[in-house]
């Protein structure tokens, strides 16, 4: 808990230092909000059982109920985190961080805006919360869903297919392009000549700087009488410049291959993997220009983009290497133990920890009426704690407490009503 | 979520203040471990659909789930919190902040430690906490379910019909006696005459010092031959001792007619009232030293105390009182907009924004490429953003960058290498 406590709280601190709120939705969301959104993965959504009322479901990410509440309240414009947990029916992978309930840690714009400039902040927020975690050198893949689409319209992939295809476009990183290929090909009906007309295209990639010559590269290809497909790569040219601006390009890489599982993305596209290790994709998202309008009744569309980011895969990293760090992490902020070797003083010992609760002290004694001072100090060296207030009949009489620096073992005599500044002073 | 991030700040800081470690679990529980557990609130468990796997139901609480851990990780010491969401199927009354979905913050300490110690801290934190919050005055009733237990094998009552008539008992705050001894009467079948022996105890409570001469009188009824409910008593005096050493004896009612609903106390319970308004409970808890061994193969005890905040009604307590603040809460933090009258000026204000960020300044700039001055002090305005960074050609060209102070209008000429510095120094 101390590591996600302090992974959490320095994504939080990014999204705040970007401008935006916190907002929370329920975790159930009605069935049908649900349905038609991720594509194959909706068999992995959880449903309540039929108890009478509505037919729920547990949300399976952030980004559906953001916009099912952005077309419930009629909002226009929204800067905002959500920190939450989401749930998938998927099988487990412990050591990869994959759970069936896991944190994700979303952060989306919304509103009608000035081309790229939403999109590239996303890139520059994952780049500024990768950077500030101990997670080594990533790489965030990006691509356009307008580029893909283009490319299907270009390679003969019938419209109605596209979403399929980009699917099996997706499996690219796990799967060798024969694999894939014949999953277009055998199970979702595609003509082998159009499929061969994709490859060239998937197997196209940049990075940094590279980024800038790929597009002019693909801008040369039979992608060239494509109006989507020039659209995307426009979009893609102005992204990498502000990404440039940003500071951010050297971490960027277009990839051809790019194309996500999820339905409702329609222009830019992304996935932050570490180089590293086994953990792979640590963030993603993309912009979603459909999805409010599928909630209005009118069909009133707010444009959007956001980044998801994978914590738990993020957890598993950091926890493998504390492993190795000899310094063990504590669980717990106590600052000083009340203790005493005298016989029957509880409740004076009560009395002086009160008193450093009062004062805002993280204090404890331990429950127990007759302690033996090896254990107390001994509570102190495990758990870390740096101070015992140590208080018997002499220290009582005299209006004092003798404070003992655990590490240095020094002992000082200090007035009993300044025990807890003097403390939280030596803190400091 | 203002309010909530700085309420649920509040509450960690305390139980961090008491050395008590964060721990997480699952909001799935299998169904067969909250069966049995929580009387007649067990119709309120909202279950999964049966789609494959074991059959599972959401958390009611956060008691139960605690005590499935302890036993499964066979810990036997633990003083842990735990702030999440619990489930229940009961009719919302968003006035009063009771909800399907709501967070509860909880603190529990478990392990076989000296009577009274810790059941006494809950009462600490608890007072803590709601002194902590502006909510106006609060009692904690407090009463023993082995005095209850006592008083109803004195009074006759069956022992398998104990915790049927504890849950009447515990209507007492809502229905008459009359309604209470209906209840016990005509549905729970039990013989009018005992019932009339209940009467008189349910009306007897005391508060702060009046406790411990409760205590006597207490002591000088029929209970006198009962051991059940004598042990309960001389627990309740030392329990009151301890609040008087930690100060907080004042807030705390000994009352003879709490009783609590669920199934799993055993000893000491509470519940915390807020004197004035609707909301009623505001926290609750108590000791369980039977719940842990219900999960272990063998049986084994763990004995456990906790209590539990229900901040959904501090939420609307809070939300009430904010409605009537002319000073907004801010739903932001950031400290910087970026801001240009200058005709195409977009790059340039990226480039500064980057750099804000690279400061650790909460900045932003308006997504629009030639958005207009007025717009821009606006959204300072209208969003208590409290500088604007100001950049044009001439700052541009000089190297600098004029700083607003949105409060009182002065501008600064600040040197751009030194802008991120400035600002922060000022917010100081």
């Amino acid at each position: 808990m101390a590591i996600r406590e302090e992974v959490i709280g320095k994504i939080i601190a990014v999204f705040k230092r970007h401008g935006a709120e916190a907002i929370d939705t329920p975790v159930f969301e009605l069935r049908d909000t649900l349905m038609g959104k991720y594509g194959e993965d909706t068999k992995l959504i959880y449903d309540l059982k039929d108890q009478g009322g509505e037919i729920c479901s547990l949300r399976y990410d952030l980004t559906v109920p953001f916009a099912r509440y952005l077309a419930m309240n009629k909002t226009k414009q929204m800067k905002r985190y959500h920190i939450a947990k989401v749930y998938r029916r998927d099988t487990p992978a412990m050591s990869k961080g994959r759970y069936r309930e896991f944190y994700q840690c979303d952060f989306d714009v919304a509103g009608e805006y000035e081309s790229m400039m939403p999109d590239a902040e996303c890139m520059r927020i994952a780049c500024e919360i990768l950077s500030s975690l101990d997670i080594g050198e990533f790489v965030i893949k990006v691509n356009n869903r307008k580029i893909l689409d283009g490319l299907f319209e270009t390679c003969g992939v019938p419209e109605a297919d596209f979403r399929p295809i980009c699917s099996a476009v997706d499996k690219l990183d796990k799967m060798s392009w024969a694999d894939v290929k014949k999953e277009m090909v055998e199970e979702k009906g595609l003509p082998e000549e159009n499929a061969d007309l994709i490859e060239p295209f998937v197997k196209m990639k940049g990075r940094g700087q590279e980024n800038f010559a790929l597009i002019k590269a693909l801008r040369e290809t039979s992608l060239k009488d494509n109006a989507r497909a020039m659209e995307g790569l426009k979009d893609m040219e102005t992204f990498c410049e502000y990404l440039e601006l940003y500071g951010v390009l050297d971490h960027i890489q277009l990839d051809m291959s790019l194309a996500r599982g999820l339905d409702y993305y329609t222009g830019v596209i992304y996935e932050a993997v570490v180089v590293e290790g086994q953990v792979g994709s640590i963030a993603g998202g993309g912009r979603y220009d459909g999805l409010v309008g599928m909630f209005d009744p009118k069909g009133k569309q707010v444009p959007c983009v956001g980044i998801s980011i994978g914590v738990e895969r993020i957890f598993a990293v950091l926890a493998e290497k504390a492993k190795n760090n000899p310094n063990k992490q504590r669980t717990t902020e106590t600052q000083v133990l009340v203790v005493s070797g005298q016989k029957d003083f509880l409740k004076p010992r009560m009395k002086l920890l009160a008193e450093l609760w009062d004062a805002g002290v993280k204090s404890e004694t331990i429950y127990k009426a007759n302690p033996k001072m090896l254990n107390q100090f001994q509570k102190c060296e495990v758990e870390s704690i740096p101070y015992a207030a140590i208080i018997g009949g002499d220290e009582l009489e005299a209006g004092i407490v003798t404070l003992r620096d655990m590490a240095t073992r020094e002992e000082f005599k200090i007035a009993r009503a300044d025990i807890g500044a003097e403390v939280l002073k030596r803190l400091q």
